[in-house]
């Protein structure tokens, strides 16, 4: 099961090659699995209001084509791995071509608000995850 | 009385026009300033521990020649005004060549982070502001 | 006449003040022009590939009230004056329960791509503009 | 061989959770490395000036404890592999403490400012890099 969402490349994000800075692409992997979870029902800022706060342990990111000021791109984000204490996303950046310029992948640990601590996902958390990605 | 601080224009700063991204000056002022308050002997980093915030509540930009990638700028900071509820700090940044880029200037305000309130400045803070920007 | 244009407040954007750090908002204004040129009917874009750059000048920012995390802001820009060599723009920041968090100014100048000297509006962008934007 | 260099972390590149947001270490890897070249006695700036642009194609982060404001980081840069067409570099990010705080790698390849095809690492470049890593 797969989610898309879509962002215009801003010229702030651009550097001097006249395409998107590098780092930039963690935060569109970002606004991807936040609005994956919008889509869910829920938000990040639910989760955070919960007291649980994710963390990212684990990030790898493919460039292929660069993308350039003003794109229109479509992200879209799933769900590799759960194990309920941490989840493993991984997105696709593609152009309106259709051209795949980025794939990524980044694996988020559950942390306890208050005491800065590992925990499991809240149930509500795991069962929404699970009913769109089951694992096996 | 001035303070000043040296950085170097990063690739991430940059964008497709080949200079700075004109909303980064906010960020190299915050170095100014931040780096003159440990020229005074304190940190920034120790007035919010001790309980107090200062947001930025007004802020200007001129931007007379643009900053260019790896160059190494010079930011010369000083206090305008403080009233003890609120600091106006100015900022000239300038290339090697001794050339004036940018002039900034940023009024912050006395926060105190529990209440989320305004409030007056601590009076260590007050008094290491007036040694060296002496109001009159 | 007024354009509207609405974002979300990215994690990336915010900062330990838990707000949306005062450098952003430049960034944000940036949005707000950019799709009001859009509306019009072209693109910042496209002015570029004409041979003509815009940079920012001058900014001038007011902070009235912190945005948040995951906040779904509106950006209302208009054109406050337009001499033909330059452009002033003002937005106005509000959140989702109306509150007007933040209004800013910016001006920008027509600059030659190849030369990068300054130079006229195109004709057509001149036309563009005071269509949307009578002067007296 | 190793190569150092420091860097304060700025409020703008924390996030609402403390930290240094995930997506800036990218931005700490690009000093690094920019540093190591300086140290050299060369600069990525004179690289690009003749004519080589060296975009970057894998990034992996192993974010292990999280980077605080203001504090003072320690990037440590070494070249893991070098082929004339491609550079692997190593970034380790540790604190004052001299706690390790995160693991990076990035792949970087050659390309023609020109044509914007892959081409090979200029010769004064590939021997200044196996000067200081000998590959075997």
């Amino acid at each position: 099961m797969n989610f898309e969402t879509t962002l215009r490349v801003r010229y702030a994000e651009t550097d001097k090659m006249g395409y998107v800075y590098y780092g930039n692409y963690a935060m569109y992997y970002e606004v991807g699995r936040v609005d994956m979870l919008r889509q869910m029902g829920t938000s990040y800022r639910q989760l955070e209001e919960s007291g649980v706060m994710m963390p990212v342990v684990h990030m790898e990111c493919n460039y292929k084509r660069p993308a350039k000021y003003d794109d229109l791109l479509t992200i879209k984000t799933e769900v590799l791995h759960f194990t309920g204490t941490r989840v493993e996303f991984k997105y696709e950046v593609s152009n309106e071509s259709g051209q795949l310029l980025n794939i990524g992948r980044t694996t988020l640990v559950f942390i306890d608000s208050e005491t800065y601590k590992p925990c499991k996902s809240p149930d509500w958390f795991t069962e929404l995850i699970l009913t769109h990605f089951p694992m096996n």
